[in-house]
């Protein structure tokens, strides 16, 4: 057996609506499903980014026997981007008041913009060669 | 500007060696990069799926100025299982001793097998059809 996919890719944040706010204005992701102060949901291409309070989610919630879990401190994700958008990218993080953190030259020939959320997660927008 | 694809999904893992076995045995990943006691890097379909200690990544290392994360506690992810293959990925399961935590039948009709990795990250094999 074999998975293929992912389907689910979690940040935890304190405050979900910051969050929401960052991700819509800096990302231009739309939240599809939310509950307030519990989490956010946006789709991203085949799959979901979904964000979760962790204070919520390692309690039990609700009818559906859904497992608890919740993470502490800065997480990770990194979103693909196009070689030709990075100037774009990098103008449009500037005009959000979003301070690039890093930018890397991999030696793959990839490249990566490194920011952060206002939870302090580590975001990540990487150009796919950075992976071959 | 917009994101279009998740390229990076993470979890952090106290022992990455149980974590690599485990993610290889029961969910049928293949690493590709190690650094021993850092991470390990599996691909999965469009992405890559990542597995940090964060012991590790919350310190800078090495020559190039990646950013530090890491986040302690349960973390989730949930990988796409065709809808065929509930029952088989319930008997392989089964078979590799990994006890089902819960199993879900969503309003939307989609289906969910939840159970935990070594580390106690809650670990979801989930059919499309749960996001619609």
């Amino acid at each position: 057996m074999q998975v293929e996919q992912i389907l689910e890719t979690c940040l935890y944040v304190d405050d979900l609506e910051a969050a929401e706010e960052f991700y819509r204005r800096v990302l231009g992701l739309t939240a599809f499903s939310r509950v307030k102060g519990r989490h956010v949901f946006f789709r991203c291409g085949q799959g979901v980014f979904l964000l979760f309070n962790p204070a919520r989610t390692r309690q039990p919630e609700g009818d559906l026997p859904v497992p608890t879990h919740g993470a502490q401190g800065p997480g990770h994700v990194s979103f693909a981007m196009p070689p030709a958008d990075i100037p774009a990218w990098r103008e449009h993080l500037r005009q959000q008041a979003v301070p690039i953190e890093a930018e890397i030259t991999w030696p793959s020939g990839g490249f990566s913009l490194y920011f952060r959320d206002p939870a302090g997660n580590s975001v990540e927008l990487a150009t796919p060669q950075t992976w071959g």
